[in-house]
């Protein structure tokens, strides 16, 4: 069964749901590594520190998969939440900034493993331009709006410093790449229709000494 | 005014709330360079793409800065933002794990800049044991309990495969530290009074690919 499509679903899957499927995604590959056939909302609601009525309301909304007694089969509900997910498919993602975090990003394996494919990198360094970095050639960051169209790339990972990060986010939706993954700490400007996403380490830390600062723990915490 | 403690207060605060401070701080810090003296609530708004009202109630909650007309003075915002965030101050920070990924946080520097001071490096690497890092010694992840208690560690980020992070985590745990910030791609089990951040790239990468998939704006949007 295909996600719900229109407005109304739209406006009923939060951001916590969606980080919740990529969680579900990962423990049902581990299930299915254990060799477990089925598994319980209770099972899989005890590996996410998540009440089986979360389980079943979040997979519920994408149709019913659940046997009652049964539980719910590993593999299809799996495949199910790929499907959902997007990552059933290839996808073609540049990289611009081939500095430390960059360089960090094309090496990591997580990325391929789940079907994201860093085809491109981009720099604006003439002693990395024309480098072969992980058997990719780093191109000309003056060249980013026609390589991206000409190699049908559907997302970048932006990787550069916050001052130049407007400047080449601007260029990437001109060449009508629709998803951005951010590690700029800056607030990007795009059109509506492009996604992006923030990747801030900084955030992440702030968050901790905020909590160890106020002995607090936030409700929800959908990354903790 | 500092923040109102108790558990009534722990209730009210939400991630996303602190994420948005961490997100105003940044903002100040701009402004202040730009030489703004005070700001609106409409101005911080904007370039937060919020509702003026959010901002503002946001504030309130920490106590009252704004002057009806006059906005709020720039300077005492950021230093009242950044003492509730607890980065008015330094924090003693180990990392584990000198792989590609770690190796990329050494070198970070938003970290230093917000008080996060990387001053220890363990790895089980025999090749990278006793090398430079940055001026730091990488130590024998072996003596990572004691060396953690004797350097007064507070935070740690976890930068090793999922296989062995929750074996490291039980170390980080048995020496006191109470905040983590986990780049693994597993669920974490620590006792309550720790507090964890994950970091998964791929999840954000999932993120997007649903959006694409589903032609999707989810509601909220904390990072995004």
């Amino acid at each position: 069964m295909d996600i719900p499509s229109g407005d109304t679903a739209r406006k009923r899957i939060s951001e916590s749901t969606i980080h919740r499927l990529s969680r579900y995604f990962r423990t049902l590959s581990l299930l299915e590594k254990e060799n477990f056939e089925t598994v319980s909302s209770k099972e899989l609601a005890k590996r996410e520190k998540l009440t089986p009525a979360q389980v079943r309301k979040d997979l519920s909304f994408f149709g019913s998969f659940g046997t009652r007694g049964l539980g719910y089969p590993v593999a299809e509900l799996k495949a199910k939440v790929s499907r959902i997910l997007g990552i059933d498919r290839i996808w073609r993602v540049a990289l611009v900034g081939v500095g430390n975090i960059g360089s960090a990003m094309v090496s990591y394996k997580e990325f391929i493993k789940q079907g994201f494919h860093i085809v491109k990198l981009f720099d604006n360094d003439q002693r990395k331009i024309g480098s072969n970095h992980k058997g990719i050639i780093v191109s000309d960051i003056k060249n980013l709006r026609t390589e991206l169209q000409d190699d049908r790339i559907e997302m970048v990972i932006v990787a550069v410093p916050a001052t130049v990060a407007q400047y080449i986010v601007d260029d990437i939706v001109k060449a009508e790449v629709k998803a951005i993954l951010n590690f700029a700490p800056i607030n990007l400007k795009v059109p509506s229709g492009v996604h992006v996403r923030n990747e801030n380490m900084v955030m992440e830390l702030e968050y901790l000494s905020f909590a160890m600062v106020n002995h607090h723990s936030p409700k929800g915490g959908g990354k903790a």
